[in-house]
């Protein structure tokens, strides 16, 4: 199982009634050492305020969520995405963010132009990299859920998003989400093909059956299908030895619960299912 | 755009208000010269029944939904789903019906195994297809959207089916059906590898944004965000000239109508946007 040094709190899953101060000293309290904000979360609490209570607490930052959402119709709001994707880089710096996670957009508004949309993606990823290697940032694109392609993310499998890192160069990697990732016939492969250099990110949750909700019905480790050990494995196979997130976007359960409860359960199947 | 002559009624579109004689009915009024019905549909208004209302009103079967299922906990159960495959490939003999449709079914009640699942499926299948081959019946198997994984097919692109077909030989092909594949980056080359001898299907309906039911919420062709027309023109450049199913799973909206009122409209958008 995973060591609990590696766990990181991606705080979607605290985010109904934790903002980020309280969220960074729920961590802190509950031992658990990095965790991963999200860029509305810190601007609602105040980015300076929040890189000063990190630091206070000595906890590390897994990732910064999120970047991306590159697809416009025109090429005024395609610019703006990259403006965008420039100040996100800029906090990831000022946090210490081992990386910038990227979640690639989905259709533009009005488009069924899919092959359109992921050259947007390209495009958009090849304008920010050179912002994000002179500012010292790792970019994690993170290929989501296929259910997702039409309004979040166009990139929807490893291998997509793999491609586009060798398409595009240093600077670049894959986050692993379980959820978006485990029913792929060439999970495996895509780990060992990413290998230590391009694997920036890993996050865990599990899929729940039935699942009731297209994004909101997340699972707690363990709860749910998901072979999170073993794929755990391939990524240590790989040399992944970074933090691990646990992001559990789920509206009808684990935001109601009070987040220290929450954040115990987390800990508990962590070491027992990871 | 397609000609109407390819337009085949799969029954799941009107399942609600009508049975099987009601939707042979309807399509021998409304001009539709193809029906796809489904095992369920024909056991309650008689398979005999059936064949002869369908023969009388001289339509054709694109396919028989729907054989596979193959997982199952233990040998017995797997026995089991090989049985009553056979049935079903019987049905679709009696039918004169194009193909079986395949779906492969999900991981067995209890278990996370889903490289095991899929090997279940592969070994039911290659129990299942001398039989068929024998019954002159083709097998269509039908890779389903990912978000199905875990509770009803773990055949979930178009590249893994056809890895199937070309380990298992002649006599199964597959059913591209746009809903379950329309995000897939490989889809323009799998529907060019899988080539006019193995492609045993075509499903169209779309997309919507948002959808709001994982399995209930599928769109009117021209609703949603997949590009139809070049999906389809590449089925035609890979040499699939058979009938096209519409296959809309709708409960909060296509169910509740006239179907008389949905054939109409699948008629009208059948020519429009495929």
């Amino acid at each position: 199982m995973a060591e609990l040094a590696r766990l990181s709190l991606n705080l979607a899953t605290t985010r109904v009634k934790w903002g980020a101060l309280d969220a960074i000293e729920g961590c802190a309290r509950a031992g658990v050492r990095w965790l991963a904000p999200w860029r509305d979360q810190l601007a609602a609490a105040g980015l300076e305020n929040c890189v000063r209570a990190i630091r206070d607490a000595g906890l590390g930052v897994s990732s910064l969520c999120r970047g991306g959402m590159f697809p416009a119709p025109d090429r005024a709001g395609r610019e703006a995405a990259i403006e965008d994707n420039r100040r996100a880089v800029d906090e990831a710096a000022a946090l210490g963010a081992r990386a910038l996670v990227l979640v690639a957009g989905g259709l533009p508004a009005g488009s069924k132009d899919l092959a359109g949309a992921r050259a947007m993606v390209a495009d958009g990823i090849a304008a920010l990299l050179p912002y994000a290697r002179a500012g010292g940032v790792a970019l994690a694109l993170e290929p989501l859920h296929p259910m997702y392609a039409a309004d979040r993310a166009c990139i929807n499998t490893l291998a997509q998003a793999l491609d586009l890192c060798e398409a595009l160069g240093p600077g670049l990697g894959v986050a692993v989400d379980v959820y978006h990732v485990w029913w792929d016939p060439d999970l495996d492969a895509g780990i060992a093909r990413a290998g230590r250099d391009r694997l920036a990110g890993f996050h865990v949750s599990d899929w729940l059956v039935p699942t009731r909700d297209l994004l909101l019905d997340r699972g707690m480790m363990g709860d749910g299908v998901i072979e999170l050990a073993r794929i755990r494995e391939k990524m240590d196979a790989a040399g992944y030895d970074g933090p691990i997130e646990v992001e559990i976007f789920s509206a009808e359960n684990w935001w109601q619960r009070p987040p220290d409860e929450v954040v115990a359960v987390v800990k508990e199947r962590f070491e027992t299912c990871v």
